[in-house]
């Protein structure tokens, strides 16, 4: 194992999951694609995602305080691209690739007709972490493909989706389903049980 | 696509990626699996990690203000699996699941020796978002296995990381690195040439 003192710009731990935030302020709409973000709370249900200050994103997120969070399988890496490597102040997006969108139910904000499940977020609070700002949304609604998704907590089926994972340097892979292992409360027993440590 | 007010429990945006948190105080030494966790900036080098206050962790690092992240590969899923299904409360995890262990170079945590990277942590902040509290800490410095990560950015080779990543519901998976496509700028660029959009 080598050491550094931490470096300017560090992938240690990606591939990490996209998720594209669309936006709606002042009749345009705008799409970016976001590596930075996770859950906080199930009760109130909260997702943070980390936005820098020079996205137009930003800006209307500050006005609306609305947005939606899109997850899109692998073979729609094409849109997840297209609307991470172009900024709004340039392109309106959803027009030139050709983005299908759909009203919001809850928010103000459309969501993405190709994702297979969309957070629709009213912002809760924001807070600034040295670049970037961390928006805190508030899950009021949640659009789901109900052929993915298996039990009351609506696990992910992992032969049906393929999420898009960032490496960093602009790649992208995704999962692999034959891998999946069950390993619980329930393994972890038997295993000290074996070894005559419960 | 269906639609419901948010749920108590979700796992819509899963597979995501687990880290293993160390922490160390009052000569106790615990480890716990968490799946909300973010980068937050670049500059300083900030990473958030949520934990609930019923963790053992949550207290251990309220007193020592520092910790460790630590990413291990798929082939140590036993260990994640573990760490994250017992409580430090009940057992000494390193001790009864032969976890090695060896000092951090800046904070005084263990790090885990079996990660391909790790992140050493000193609290700079700390934010409760409903049920969770969210520990911000400040990398100062990494480990990383050299052979794993290439470039001066430090970008992850897939051919030979397999992260843990967490579907819900005790159960795992970890990438396929045949599905590895670059997709950035230049792509983009050809594309809107092509569609006679630039």
């Amino acid at each position: 194992m080598k050491f550094i003192k931490a470096p300017k710009k560090f992938y240690f731990h990606y591939p990490f999951p996209v998720t594209v935030v669309v936006s709606k302020s002042g009749g345009k709409v705008n799409m970016m694609s976001a590596v930075w973000h996770t859950q906080l709370s199930f009760d109130p249900p909260l997702y943070g995602v980390l936005i820098s200050k020079k996205r137009y994103t930003y800006n209307m997120i500050e006005k609306a305080k609305q947005f939606t969070l899109n997850f899109l399988d692998y073979e729609f890496l094409e849109t997840v691209a297209f609307v991470g490597s172009t900024s709004g102040r340039e392109y309106d997006k959803a027009h030139t690739f050709d983005i299908p969108l759909q009203d919001g139910r809850i928010v103000d904000v459309p969501i993405m007709s190709e994702a297979y499940a969309v957070y629709e977020c009213e912002l809760f609070d924001e807070k600034e972490y040295g670049d970037h700002t961390l928006f805190v949304g508030k899950i009021v609604g949640v659009h789901y493909n109900e052929k993915l998704y298996t039990g009351e907590k609506f696990v992910p089926v992992v032969e049906e989706i393929h999420p898009v994972l960032y490496i960093g340097d602009e790649k992208f892979l995704t999962t692999d389903p034959t891998t999946e292992k069950k390993y619980g409360k329930e393994e972890v027993k038997r295993f000290l049980n074996e070894w005559g440590k419960l």
